[in-house]
């Protein structure tokens, strides 16, 4: 008898109309974002559809047996010289585990170097909520750049962080 | 014989097909905008002509003598519940006088606060070039929040203003 390995995953840059419902599943599936904020990340993707690489819009999206799992979006900052914005980065609820974040990160990172991009920004929340998040791009090399307070709501701040890449 | 006054200024919020010349010779004119930076200028009016207050960009023009030479263009931060963005606040460079800025200014905020708005966040350069619009926004009760170095080029760092109103 076999014994089960846990199927691979695979990466793609490619961008196609069914990401539209991945994207919001996905996103949707930790139950972290609103519905606005769930409506912007579909819209990167509507974005692309209709302008291709013109919307400035990149992607990665991670797939295991056919199913689109986890996906980041970054893209380059208008009017700088090699900042980036990395977007959206998340995983499927049900499918975290084995450091797939830590993979679309480093995979959007060479992506982003290879596009000539030295410094990666990301935001997230102050709230207690986004303390994963936080360690996450803690533990990646990301060093905290400032914290605006209030930003997003009273007593929910923009955390945002840097890395050189 | 008459003493000639100066022309009133007058201000309005809509936006016609002309703003883009408007925009483009406003922006140009005081030298200080890259090409990049024009274009980026010129598209907030393009997107808003095209989907009107769903492109979530607010303006208002100043015109004297029915020519426009200041503008500004303010809108909602996506995914805030009362942050909003200063985007542009311009004067055409030959008739900069008379506080004409700090009035484009102080409309601004009244038009953000009569949307709901509560914090209005501009951003500018580091650079030495960029002091005069620093000092601008230092004595009209914007804080600085926080510098972001070499954001937008290796020496030419971000500089964050924040004012709750």
């Amino acid at each position: 008898m076999d014994v089960q390995r846990p199927a691979a995953v695979a990466f793609r840059e490619t961008v196609g109309a069914e990401d539209r419902v991945n994207v919001r599943r996905i996103v949707a599936s930790s139950g972290f974002f609103s519905r606005p904020e769930i409506e912007v990340a579909v819209e990167l993707v509507d974005d692309f559809i209709e302008k291709g690489p013109a919307s400035g819009y990149h992607f990665i999206f991670a797939e295991r047996e056919g199913k689109t799992i986890g996906y980041s979006c970054f893209g380059p900052i208008p009017c700088t010289t090699a900042s980036f914005d990395l977007y959206w980065i998340a995983v499927e609820e049900g499918a975290r585990h084995a450091r797939l974040g830590s993979e679309i990160l480093i995979r959007s990172e060479a992506a982003i170097k290879a596009l000539g991009g030295t410094r990666v920004y990301v935001e997230t929340s102050s709230r207690p909520q986004y303390e994963p998040t936080r360690r996450f791009y803690e533990g990646r090399g990301y060093r905290r750049e400032t914290v605006l307070e209030d930003f997003y709501a009273p007593g929910d701040g923009k955390v945002m962080y840097v890395k050189v890449v």
